[in-house]
């Protein structure tokens, strides 16, 4: 049994789902662990994680309109606001979905559903660099 | 330390929460790991994982009633229903519930609180057999 | 590779966000695991767990307001609040949140980000003393 830390950075450029589980898939290949846990997780509090349904597109953008419609960027009782009107729905978006996942590998693949992908769902407007922190466990 | 995959169905008839804590302890008694933790990974984007007052059945509804309220069936806004009209709001409801818990287990037990049990959350209306991943690693 | 189990209360005085990133830091500290992970567990249904913005007090309290409105006390189709109108609510904001969080550790730190901290959040609005259940897995 050991332990491997891994990191990733991922580009967004805007609201929405971006999926990085080819990039996990290429950590746990590395490090050569065949049977345990990877443990992903995210380092900010303005996007998220989240693991979504990856075949149909449609699926994602009618999930970014509900989490649009349910964290209007207009609420009249947001007081913090400092970095933008798309700063305080970040949080609460985040708050709504996940911050960590642990997901199994066996025999040298994570264990997902046949329509799983996992992605990093950024909440704010402008560019940003995100860090994925990658923890496996395993033999 | 070691780590032990295993897995179980759960065949749901129709919306709602499943209580799961009893194969989960189940499998923890076979695999004789007396300390570490267990993962439970749900392998679908329609159905999702909760951990939920398992004591009276009127909190599980009013549950179940509340995230039909939030997320309806007939937003007009949906482009995303293959599948039928509970197709979207599904994956909806998971993303705000949960795909993976960790849990510990102490002393061949998961420590659990007086009032918490391990749920599948359904969100489909038709009948389903879902896939539960269990992964135990400790000493 | 070893499992180190560890327990701590928080003593809750009403709804809102409680900081315990310093407690844990404690605990990781105390066990002199330096490279591995740590799952953080609520065992409680009516209140859970959020990593969140830590700098601004004002980020925290929009948050709670914005649960607030999500989940009103006096939905008038609750049948569930045998301990009052802050009893179902309570449930529903745990089912939004999380229950348990696995943090990596990198050279005996949790690996947070710049502006994460580890919160309680209670959903009563009486006195509570609550459980948070700490295991490191790691070498």
């Amino acid at each position: 049994m050991r332990v491997h830390h891994d990191r990733f950075e991922v580009r967004t450029h805007g609201q929405g789902l971006y999926e990085i589980t080819d990039q996990l898939e290429a950590k746990i290949d590395r490090c050569r662990v065949r049977n345990g846990t990877v443990t992903v997780f995210i380092q900010h509090t303005s996007c998220s994680l989240l693991i979504m349904e990856n075949a149909d597109p449609t699926a994602r953008r009618d999930l970014e309109e509900f989490f649009d419609r349910l964290v209007p960027e207009d609420a009249d009782y947001f007081t913090h606001g400092s970095e933008g009107s798309d700063d305080m729905p970040s949080h609460i978006r985040m708050a709504l979905t996940r911050t960590s996942e642990t997901i199994p590998i066996v025999d040298d693949r994570m264990q997902l559903g046949t329509w799983q992908g996992i992605f990093l769902f950024e909440h704010r407007r402008a560019p940003h660099m995100r860090k994925v922190s990658v923890t496996i466990i395993g033999e």
